[in-house]
């Protein structure tokens, strides 16, 4: 939908790589309106691994045409996630309107397309949190809409949003009603009970936009059931005092089964790139748990493992050679080192 | 075929994990004459991956079901390798007589049941390569016989063996004749010409068992082509002088290429358990080939990376904790280091 910005930055890259004799070829932008060129990508024999970043529906396409290939090949694809997030009770007694304010924000951040967008925020049903639906509704109605990547994702949002909120017992308690500019997005939040949310997989899905939904659950355990139901996710987040983080174990647990990534008193987007992060998660949020797509680790998603055995010093790659050229630290006979080896 | 030592080891393994206070089911076996266990246990939503050591055939079945899953899963399975063994000119003029005698040994080892079994030796043609033919056809003739695992084994090895050996334009030079006692293999050394082989790839197969074929290359050239047109490989062997190590650099390319560990005058046969082991391939060897099944990094088919981003010092696990308890070297702000953080 942008081909002319796409080469406009692949003709950055190409000369980037020229600039720093990569080889030639190292980078190539293709178009399709269609999943034809990905396709044959794909099944080419010289190709031996996909990374993507899109729907659930595109990624596992993807995932199935690999795994069919003579010579079945790794596909990385990040893919749906609604990010859960766990409000107590406590976090919104000491901060309930900080915290409101903090995630409209944060769910119409990028009109609401981040992959680490919170779609899904769980609290325990009570005053404090019929208090922080009402501010938050309040707060994100105050925020400009703006416009999203282009008119078919709009057109998405606007069929899963309607599909979202014509679900039986489903309130909605935000819309931006006002007269909006093309291709902008009503940022929306609507809410249901815990009991709702277990008996309906159809609000378990993302509505990929500014949009979320608030889930009012009976107690602490339905919270946790809850949790242990959801598919995989990218990121959960923790919005709890101190006491409650301690209190709630069973219900972080539950969450650190389901997420790549867990972040505590804050919001899931934002991804920063740092050998810490882990931009994955158990399926669907990835197809390959075991990767990250942000941070140094992702590159392993791209080599693998590889024994010299008994290989002449010379000849071996200067991170193996025993005088060390590269000064790096080394695994050597059990001791990690920088020292040469004599 | 070993159900009662299967019962035996696995009353064992249950004790240790009982003794050492791990969780109950922490260790199962299972037996099955066909493959129904294993197909459910696959398809069960508990199971999160998959580990097996087999046939391609076995283990592209499990593959192909853990793919089609709702929620597919990695299968960690190690499969065929004929191990391909590149043995030079002069490094036979030097000494043809010992790697006769070595590869004599290594064909036969464990009847030939290690996966690493060298199945292909690659040569040269000319005088020195015939004299090492003639050499380890004598020697491997002098081994006694063993015993397969179990007979179906055995029936596989005599059903492949036959296959290879009536393939046009191959000769038997060595086959173990004298009486032999049930469920032991006769030892087999074949050879073609580079040519056959090439062009016909039933010989690519691997004959599990006491099995090698012998190929006489034209030159460098066909030498390099036959590799790069095997099928990925757990080991790769280059015996070679000290100059035609830097010589055949494109042969040795071309072999990294499709192994997951390359040999420097030595067997394949033979896998230390240690941090730098990697036992693992391009496809078929392995279905991952990303990862090991030997050695310390084979522990990650069974992990999966995960960021705690704000999460309270006290409820981090140990190895992230501030004060180091366990004493472990950590990457901090890009420093690696055993430090406590301050």
């Amino acid at each position: 939908m942008h081909a002319g910005t796409g080469e406009l930055v692949a003709s950055a890259i190409i000369k980037a790589a020229q600039k720093t004799g990569m080889p030639e070829g190292v980078f190539s932008n293709l178009n399709s309106s269609g999943i034809e060129v990905g396709t044959e990508l794909l099944k080419h024999p010289g190709v031996k691994a996909v990374g993507f970043t899109g729907s659930i529906k595109g990624g596992r396409a993807l995932y199935n045409l690999a795994a069919q290939r003579d010579e079945p090949i790794p596909v990385f694809a990040e893919m749906g996630s609604i990010n859960p997030v766990v409000i107590l009770p406590e976090a919104l007694q000491e901060k309930g309107t900080e915290w409101a304010k903090t995630y409209a924000n944060s769910i119409t951040l990028g009109t609401g397309q981040f992959c680490t967008n919170p779609g899904l925020l769980l609290g325990i049903k009570g005053e404090k949190l019929s208090t922080f639906i009402d501010t938050l509704s309040q707060e994100i109605i105050k925020i400009e809409p703006s416009c999203m990547l282009h008119p078919n994702i709009l057109g998405a949002y606007e069929a899963n949003r309607k599909k979202a909120t014509s679900q039986a017992e489903l309130k909605v308690v935000a819309e931006y009603e006002s007269t909006i500019k093309e291709n902008y997005a009503r940022q929306t939040v609507t809410t249901v009970s815990g009991n709702t949310f277990l008996n309906n997989a159809t609000l378990h899905q993302e509505v990929f936009g500014p949009y979320s939904m608030v889930v009012a659950c009976n107690d602490a355990k339905q919270l946790q059931t809850i949790i242990s139901k959801l598919e995989g996710q990218l990121t959960g987040t923790i919005i709890a005092s101190n006491s409650e983080i301690e209190t709630y174990e069973d219900v972080i647990s539950a969450m650190q089964n389901r997420v790549g990534r867990l972040i505590f008193n804050g919001v899931p987007t934002g991804v920063e790139v740092c050998p810490s992060m882990n931009h994955g998660g158990p399926y669907p949020a990835s197809t390959d748990s075991r990767f990250t797509a942000v941070g140094i680790h992702s590159i392993k998603r791209w080599v693998r493992p590889f024994s010299y055995q008994d290989w002449p010093n010379n000849l071996l790659p200067d991170a193996l050679k025993n005088n060390n050229p590269l000064g790096i630290s080394r695994l050597v006979n059990n001791k990690q080192t920088h020292d040469v080896i004599i």
